[in-house]
């Protein structure tokens, strides 16, 4: 459902945005694990953007290496613009980072994050079909409160856009309003820019206005108004309120399409999958289940409630117990984890392996049918198939300096409350015996141990103690 | 309010679901623990159906398994489709597995759960009061989209079914529709199925259908339409977003319920309790609370933030600390549990008692007045009244090939960091040594200790360490 | 924004609300944290109110107690109404307790907690500026139901508050409803509910009204009726449903007023605040987040999904993972805590310090940079600069009968699963080897060790461990 007109996109995205009250500028905050610029970048990209050239000014520097690190950093081309003296004067920053031979340009808002890019491509489409050299995208609202109203000739060609401030009452009660998103053709956008820039300003603000696109596409009958699906699409984020609407709105989507593709969800209202992550069917998410990043559910999972999953793997038939946090972590088929278990990076849990309640697992790899159940701090181990980690077991991996390896063998037993001091060896088939702190190897098949031995103390409470 | 109509119900519920894109068949998925054929058959029992027919098909096995274990089983009366040749056909498959002699059969659809008794009581009891030998349950819905139309007659009867393809504009103005749950005379039901069956099938899907009795009824004046009072009552499952659209509609209905009860909900849209557990008054369930299966909560219990309590027992005015975590455990009165406690089955923890965080109880009694506080494993045991259990105690009651047991006596003392190698017996007023692993029974009022002496090894250290 | 004119407040608290089913008085149900009453007495207290007279009834022994431990109690100056003979019968009760000479007098319920400061004010002020006698809160509903309905003169005047089911067809169409907050002029009040009184009673409750001062100062044109903004502040209490939704507003406008102010809530329908807390900007709420009773969130600190903060301090940039409980306890700049981190009375970390996974602290300080990273316990202690508590660690600070103090020197490495038994001293830069148990001080840059010698036992194990 590509697009068959070629385009580029600029999106803006200098302004600081006062309303958010934030030392961090508007467009870097998060929406589900991606900051809102990220959310327009990908959803250009997705539809086919040829190039992108965010426009930036507050903050630039963290925007340019925050986009430098995606993926699709190749594509990004930013344009700066030093004062902020307008969207027309931003588009005008950014013309010279554009390609002229691309024949459509798409102008996006960094704080509109709604945008999908299957209405980008719907647009575009539109567009180019009609053969305008400016499309505009509006919204249908109930209530167009002060928005600018999309004036439309009896053909239906768009005709002006009329601010709600010089606005008459009729005018007012059109409900069809600018949202602030357009398509141009290329060729038209850098003839148009530089007229409007030398036209200078007459307004309070001294800002040069994109909506002056309009009038001078709109003398030849060039400009069209594109009306989005829901007006939701276009919501802008100008506070923290309007940041958790259109969390709430992005949240929805994905859980929607998976729950369509077969995932249950057993209270969507308290579930949260970033769109960065993906689930295949029959798993099911209990409430309060959060699944981050790149993290990926296999076939059949089920994740108890108020599991927190970041850029982890959980296998076909895994089980999750409640309140379980991974992070970087990888989990096999059919493996148990938790209540309250804690994967950190590194941590690789394989088939049928049971980790259970108080454990801790950090780059330790646990091989099929492995299982530490309580209390247990496992840290840059390698522990063996079918071995039993008994409970309060901990890895002295840290001597304060380095970080030292234990390895324990297939079929090795670990007594509880004891204490490996790395670097370590536990043989295949071993038995360490509770209670004791080891330094040294254990052979295969050995039984390591090191404890005092028991005394008892005869009458050593009074007959009655209180 | 028992009906005075005696009744029986046939259920289907052969079809898989294919929108819910799962291996598992559409009436075994779960609606707040228990399958969807579940609910509608309980609430058939409920209403005092006499028997229950589902009619089973794909996975028929594993239904039918389920239903078995089922305190009701004895009143269900499974039949088989084999083909699914639409709901007539279904219908045709049960009737030799009807009691000719009981007076109305109720037909129910296996993927509508939310119908509850008091609603079918309602309409066995209008119906027999008509004495009509077909009552169509009906639905009036702002947007009836393509459901099949309802057609009065001016007296009020029924006249006819028409489904939405073949109705005219002012028939598609009707908000009136079918919900696809009908009760007939038995007799009745007896002599129309075969009727439709000889009939054969003229559609392109080759099927046969139910709202064919309509036109059987209708003829002598002698079928109604009953509306339901709500239409969320006769919602459909087709796909996982109708599953939880259900799933919240049992929800609010159940937690209602015990709202006007007097339990107090800090936040009724974070709070679940499955229509299997049972609450009393001036409980307190703080938000994120699951409370599952047969569990009982009593009289000024507060359950805080989080905790998932399934088929267990909560006494008087006891205290659970956020994300306890508890599966078939017993807490008596006033004892305080978690935060972060996991209770396991056979955890009986008594009056006055406390359980600490990162605590895990399996298979144990506390007696009176008992602690363990703190980092703690207890699993086979028995805690004698007062005694006091130290952080970071084990009992170790596996060997690597069986289970043993611990017995701690009245008042005694275990020290912190201890493990207990069962079989062990703590005599009463015992006290144990910090740090100690005892393999020996102490007796009462006896010390036990076993642990290495302390040597201090002076200037180990660098001078200015790093 | 304080009303220029002086009032008191009387506040009806005396019935019990049997619809609560509760053993407790309505008024002591807790909203957030704070009983109903507290909501009332704050909200009048906020608007400038100089005197509080709460009427007391039911468990007034109770009701006072809580009033008399507030910060205000000394504004609080109750009457009691022994038995409740209606709402006029209660003001004649608390009629000795104002004071004549402040002009006005706010009556309001006590079972009305949504009511704000800003609301009461403007009412005050309005009132005040008409000159009127008695001016009675009222909304406008949707749907009225059997509430008393505002009958205005053509001048806008409140002419009487016509009960529903004396109300003509007429009457019952008017949508403005009397919501039962009044402000009278105290001189009219302390003149007319004697009037009212010696009326007695003619209804078949047997009960003394005060809507019958709507009569007395209508006569002369003197009563007004003043509509509240929107019908949600006027929302009374009676049951465990209305309390959950009285929460849920009071809930919500909390945290509007926190977002507006730069604070990021991930999932706004998944976090409370309670009115007592306060936050600063660019702090981030993920979902389930509860922050309770005197609470302070200093800028930029994170707190993850989970986390239940109770009168606790957290300095800015701290991050708390996930599911970690603090009471009472303080957190200083850039720490990190959890996940599954509990903070108990007296938990005092420093900067830069780590609490992690587990780990349990009570009475414990611990200096800037120092870490406490798994399964440990930390009672009665404290930790110096950059010292590190190895995994497992234990302080046994409880021997039994009495607390002890432990205290590690700065820089300080305790080994894992290590005992230390209180009371004891571990020097500056000292070392403590895993698995002890230690009972005496350790000398600054010494080490510290106390564990039985390793022995491994050959071919313990058969050799093929099953």
């Amino acid at each position: 459902m590509n697009p068959s007109t070629p385009f580029q996109s600029l999106i803006l995205a200098a302004g600081m945005g006062t309303r958010m009250r934030s030392d961090t500028i508007k467009v870097l905050h998060p929406l589900l694990g991606t900051p809102l610029i990220g959310h327009v970048t990908r959803a250009a990209l997705d539809a086919g953007a040829a190039r992108v050239v965010p426009i930036l000014g507050h903050q630039r520097e963290q925007v340019e290496a925050w986009l430098r690190t995606q993926s699709y950093a190749e594509a990004i081309h930013p344009a700066f613009q030093d004062e902020q003296l307008g969207t027309a004067h931003a588009v005008a920053c950014g013309l010279s980072a554009l390609a002229p031979d691309i024949a459509y340009t798409l102008i996006l808002s960094g704080d509109v994050p709604n945008l999908d890019a299957e209405t980008l491509i719907a647009m575009v489409n539109d567009a180019a079909g009609a053969g305008c050299d400016l499309a505009v995208m509006t919204a249908i609202l109930d209530d167009p409160a002060s928005y600018g109203r999309i004036i439309r000739s009896e053909q239906g060609h768009l005709n002006a856009i009329v601010e709600f401030k010089d606005a008459t009452e009729d005018q007012r009660a059109i409900t069809e309003i600018n949202a602030g998103i357009y398509l141009a053709r290329t060729a038209f956008l850098l003839d148009a820019i530089p007229t409007i820039m030398d036209a200078g300003t007459d307004n309070a603000q001294n800002e040069y206005y994109l909506t002056d696109l309009v009038a001078l596409a709109a003398k030849n009958e060039r400009a069209i108004a594109w009306p989005v699906a829901t007006p939701e699409l276009v919501q802008g984020v100008n506070d923290r309120l309007d940041l958790a609407r259109a969390t709430d709105f992005v949240r929805r989507r994905t859980l929607e399409r998976w729950m369509r593709a077969g995932v249950t969800l057993i209270d969507p209202a308290r579930t949260t999958i970033e769109p960065t992550a993906t689930l295949e069917p029959d798993v099911t998410l209990e409430p309060d289940v959060t699944i981050r990043g790149s993290s990926h559910i296999a076939r059949g999972a089920h994740i108890e409630q108020g599991c927190r999953i970041t850029n982890s793997h959980v296998g076909p038939g895994a089980r999750l117990l409640a309140y379980s946090y991974l992070t970087d972590a990888r989990v096999e088929q059919n493996a148990s984890i938790g209540p309250f278990a804690h994967l950190r990076p590194g941590a690789d849990i394989g088939q049928d392996c049971k980790v259970g309640n108080f454990v801790e697992i950090k780059k330790t790899r646990l091989d099929q049918g492995a299982k530490a159940s309580h209390l247990t701090y496992l840290g840059d181990a390698h522990v063996g198939r079918n071995a039993n980690v008994g409970a309060g077991t901990i890895t002295c991996n840290y001597d304060g300096q380095n970080k030292h390896r234990t390895t324990i063998g297939e079929g090795a037993f670990i007594g509880s409350n004891t204490a490996l001091v790395a670097p370590i060896s536990i043989g295949q088939g071993a038995y360490v015996g509770a209670g004791s702190t080891l330094t040294d190897d254990v052979p295969a098949r050995a039984l390591g141990i090191a404890r005092g031995r028991q005394r008892n103390i005869e009458d050593w409470a009074d007959p009655t103690p209180e």
